[in-house]
């Protein structure tokens, strides 16, 4: 079956992450915003901060997909390297961009705009910027690799912007559906649903929180009628079972 | 400069996490333990639940790192595919594990043991199996390739006791200074102490939360006497600059 969705992947960029002292939101945030806009996640990645590493990875993922995204990497200090590595992925010229340098040099008082910051304005030739609403310091684009910064309220902020330059396709529709049972009494009959609906695809998750125990279904596809009609015959064997849907 | 630490990739296997629908946290809880039995997490990867994507993707990480940890896939329903997709990357017999067997039915009451519980003790041919404290269906391990499941609480549970089959190298240390500043006001300073300390990894990570703005910056060594070094070469700019150290 030729998946013919539009597709990206999602690169996170740093040591942080890696080492378990950050825990990574920033898959989620754009998990969930791509969805809306009709693009699916085909793979994320989170590597150090490590050049090759940086640059190798971009390679494979800025031609398998439709779109990359970029996070961390790209603050004013000796670890954010991203702008640098993106620049070698593409071989281009590394150097200050004018209109960045513009934006940063009214955004701070005068004499403020020092070395430091005037490194977060330096990219690769030609990138188009993305505005960041929050802290001024912008992020960019360069064919289809979109970097943005790591810390999560800034990189949530800045994604506004760039939501006009994304062609997704249909946006994905999902249904759950939570129930009160364990996935092995229900793994045959969602079997069998799963055969008769191939263009719905069902995840069956376990949950335990917050004193219950159950199961949540979730429905995904394009096409809302579909998801119905997925919906009827799950509730069909959910109510042959006597099995009780809760709220989630 | 040779990295001759011990290294593990983590594979996250799981349509959730790619729709943004579910918040990874494996990652972290498995970077931290790792961290403290001196395995350093070189790389992550998020895939969703196709097979071959799961064959190919494991047969690069199983060979380009000393352990992979997956996590996802190992329940009784159709979306499970982690077991079937590990025996075929090992090219083994895909089988019901006789010693698992037997843990499950001793586990269920009697007439509960199921088929589709019985999908759950399906593994790759000769699987070493990893005991599950929390809900009985265990995990397993293949080489260096160990398959744990995706709730993290259960997860989390399984993974004392795997330690001793884990042979790490030196702990990685780590000391953390949070300041009451930005990036670019420490950021020249900061590049020359990580120049004068190779053998340190200095990470510098700006915080808003809280109510409180600042930056942390994380030292990661094996060597408690280097990030003790850098601490004072990082705490002499700092005194200099008059900055205020914080409490994260």
């Amino acid at each position: 079956m030729k998946d013919t969705k539009v597709n990206a992947a999602i690169l996170i960029i740093g040591n942080e992450i890696l080492s378990g002292r950050t825990q990574d939101t920033n898959t989620s945030t754009l998990a969930t915003w791509l969805n809306s806009i009709g693009v699916k996640v085909k793979e994320v990645r989170v590597i150090p901060d490590i050049e090759k590493t940086i640059v190798d990875t971009l390679n494979v993922l800025r031609k398998e997909n439709d779109y990359v995204f970029t996070t961390g990497g790209i603050g004013p200090t000796h670890d954010d390297i991203t702008a640098e590595s993106v620049s070698k992925a593409f071989g281009l010229k590394y150097e200050i961009h004018k209109e960045g340098y513009k934006i940063l040099e009214s955004y701070y008082k005068p004499g403020e705009f020092n070395e430091g910051r005037q490194k977060m304005i330096w990219m690769p030739e030609n990138a188009e910027l993305i505005l960041n609403p929050t802290s001024g310091a912008p992020g960019f684009s360069v064919e289809n690799v979109f970097c943005l910064p790591g810390v999560p309220s800034i990189m949530k902020s800045m994604l506004g912007g760039i939501t006009n330059k994304i062609v997704g396709g249909e946006p994905i529709l999902s249904k759950t559906i939570s129930l009160k049972t364990v996935e092995s009494e229900i793994a045959n009959s969602l079997t069998k649903v799963q055969d008769n609906n191939k263009d719905v695809e069902i995840g069956s998750y376990p949950f335990f929180h917050a004193g219950k125990l159950g199961v949540s279904i979730v429905l995904r596809s394009e096409n809302q009628s579909k998801i119905d009609e997925c919906n009827l015959q799950i509730l069909k064997f959910v109510n042959e079972k006597k099995i009780e849907v809760v709220e989630r």
